[in-house]
């Protein structure tokens, strides 16, 4: 068998073993059963002198890979965000991988930059976002935030930054105490330090409090510093909290401040006319952000960073070395868009998933995972023993056991989420809220559907009984 | 036809598809022929109502994307470094696509983190680095580097701009004047400011004097800097210069500095124990990163990146607050160790790649390249109408036109770049060296073998000559 016929036939097992795969995930426990330490034992200390054949590394795929992954193509995936593939995503990325074509520069493979250009345009127009708004696809949301961050300190030092470093540092960053760790992440990386990241209270549904912003604005202002950006969240990690938009935007605009809205998974839901009236003044940022490899079925990564102003951007990072200029036109370039030289060719991907899809099936899709978050609500709503903690917002679900006692049931919900994960039907994740040990279901996973809420339920249920029954 | 058979058969479609390409890649021109907007004015202006069928996609990527294509696959593929590919790269990669599992966390996917850590240690033998480093795998050089100069930031400064934002800016980080733009964008992004990025001369063989860099450190010191980091090239990206590293090791150790070696490239080489032995003192660095999505047939992304003291890396970047830190736990999981949280699988793809091709048969294609550098080197030295313009490092040969008139040779080579380009038929870059036009060409490319070279150098000549006649 030649190399290349041996590359063929391997192939096609993949294509097969993965469409088995997809069909069939439900039957693996959905997280890995393994102790740390369990997968690397198994594996040699060194490479091979000598080639394998590919049989042999699917086999040890088979043997000591699959029983560490943790099925995030599952359908009881309900923990952290989903980070959906999909089928036309998989076939694109054969493509991508095979091509290996490099999208930094217009020149380096100009249907890389042509068609990133192409169907970012198609996503802000699915999501609403104003025609004044120029896109491009990054790998993360950590990453586009950072660039947004980055962008605001620029141009608010006048590009001095960039150049001269930090000559004092007054600069203040705003969000809200629900609001994504990757922004304190930011803060720190560009140099401003996590103390001037002002963390801006929450109202009763977790929404940053418009007044106390203004007046942690005026109240800096008033004490020396630089007031320079405001992050929002379009759905926080936690609950999917929604920031007043509108009114941040008001006051970005007064007081003269960047404006980045981080929407990295509840984003995607924009798609829906009825989202995008429900939501409003997001047209107002001055940057954007979702990422199409949570909700959209477009898997990981893809990140669409969107800026009201591509120039302040290029101008934050374009540093033309001189083994790489041509006479295009800064913009067209998308490396000089953000911290990354090589790029990948990720647009490919998004064009395959909206094409095979359509936007009526992925609209169709994203209102049934929303009416499944309201199924689930009912459910633990009309069971006496659990209690909602924060409002539902699209389907991401926060609960609770009842009780009186916070100890007990702080311990007992613990407990609940330890003997739910242990059943590997399903997986779900937690967090903490108002100091509250909390159990977060989010029902987004690419293939789920009513019947496996009704049986998520049952094990919660049932395993909610053995507690009691325990306590 | 079901929307899996579908899949299936599009997916083995494609698989062949792929291998009539990595057959026939030779028959494309090597660089696209568009201009700006050819592509996109093919491409409708928003996205489809309807799903379409995947014939319908492909038909498409074959009659517009294709002709938009830059061949970096093609054996006359080179400009620039490569981003070779190859078929196990491949596969793996449909199975990271397809799985779509998070690398953030070890619970995340326990396996994506073990094989990382497995697979890193090999690399890390294989190009004989210490056993005390620790590595991870970023995406980018750019990243990489960027890490490394955030975490001599924070070591410097005890962790306080992290959290206090620049207090004062002192800091100075050092580099060659042939370094790589990517560590003046890293040094802007920090909040360093590229005033303070102080570039050290290089001698006639490109590589930085070290008793310069010496003289910087201590003028910076009696002047009030903090010298930081100093960045040492294992390979520029120019001509593959290496600079003193045992040297700048030393200095570096007895003036506590950071240092960091960019081997992006040439890193690959280190596979091979006599290039081990040449460089000699990159084993002194506290870190380095190389790029196997270069030169090691492992698609992009996949950036090696190693550092000595791991925790000082993941103190940098992990949001734990540092009385909640364990190193086990804070170690285990790759997303304290850089910027983004979500990560790839990546991993899987290194694990095919070496297994399937095995150390030595790796050792034999580097060997070869490198061959090759010295048959093209040759092929040049040996044609009177060329200069050599700086020495060949490995496969990496810079030359222009002969001339005496450096205003008339500068603008006949500029032509003779673009005729060679021109022809379809193979593809060049170019750099500045001393202020002159130089082509460099770089015979790293998977499927490059002698009668490349040979072929390359034809089109070259006869270009040649037909500058000459035109003159």
């Amino acid at each position: 068998m030649t190399e290349d016929s041996s590359f063929q036939a391997t192939g096609h097992n993949l294509i097969d073993w993965l469409s088995d795969y997809f069909n069939n995930v439900e039957n693996y426990s959905v997280c890995s059963k393994l102790n740390p330490g369990d997968i690397e034992k198994k594996l040699p200390a060194r490479a091979p002198d000598r080639g394998e054949p590919y049989k042999e590394i699917l086999d040890d795929f088979n043997k000591i890979i699959m029983p560490g992954i943790t099925h995030w193509q599952h359908p009881g995936f309900h923990a952290y965000f989903p980070s959906n593939t999909s089928e036309p995503s998989v076939l694109a990325e054969i493509l991508t991988a095979g091509l290996g074509v490099q999208g930094m520069k217009w020149i380096t493979s100009p249907s890389a930059t042509e068609l990133e250009k192409v169907v970012i345009k198609w996503l802000q127009q699915m999501i609403g976002l104003p025609d004044n708004f120029k896109g491009v696809i990054m790998d993360t949301a950590s990453v586009s935030t950072l660039c947004a961050i980055l962008a605001a300190r620029e141009k608010i030092s006048s590009y001095r930054i960039n150049t001269n470093g930090f000559e004092n540092n007054i600069l203040r960053i705003y969000c809200s105490t629900e609001a994504h760790s990757s922004i304190e992440k930011a803060v720190r990386i560009a140099g401003i330090g996590s103390n001037n990241l002002v963390k801006i209270d929450v109202d009763e549904n977790l929404a940053m409090v418009p007044e106390n912003l203004l007046k942690a604005i005026q109240d800096d202002k008033k004490n020396g510093f630089l007031p320079t950006c405001v992050i929002g969240a379009l759905g926080t990690t936690g609950t999917g909290a929604v920031d007043p938009l509108s009114e941040i935007a008001e006051i970005c605009n007064n007081h003269q401040l960047w404006f980045h809205i981080d929407a990295a998974y509840s984003g995607t839901a924009l798609i829906l006319p009825e989202f995008q009236r429900t939501v409003q003044g997001y047209g107002r940022a001055d940057s954007f952000v979702f990422n199409p490899h949570k909700w959209m079925f477009t898997n990981f990564d893809c990140s669409a960073f969107f800026v009201r102003d591509a120039g302040l951007l290029t101008k934050t990072f374009s540093l033309i070395p001189s083994y790489l200029q041509t006479d295009q036109d800064t913009e067209l370039d998308f490396s000089n868009w953000g911290i990354q030289l090589g790029r990948r060719f990720r647009s490919l991907k998004l064009w395959f998933v909206i094409r095979h899809f359509g936007l009526e099936e992925l609209q169709r899709k994203i209102r049934e995972h929303i009416n499944l978050g309201k199924i689930f609500e009912n459910l633990v709503y009309n069971d006496k023993r659990f209690e909602l903690v924060a409002p539902r917002h699209l389907n991401i679900i926060c609960f609770r056991l009842k009780g009186t006692d916070s100890k007990l049931y702080n311990h007992n919900t613990k407990s609940l989420l330890t003997k739910i994960n242990q059943s590997g039907e399903i997986f779900l994740s937690h967090m903490e809220l108002n100091g509250e040990f909390v159990i977060r279901f989010v029902c987004g996973q690419t293939k789920v559907n009513e019947k496996h809420i009704h049986k998520a339920w049952d094990i919660i249920s049932s395993c909610a009984s053995e507690i009691e029954s325990a306590d």
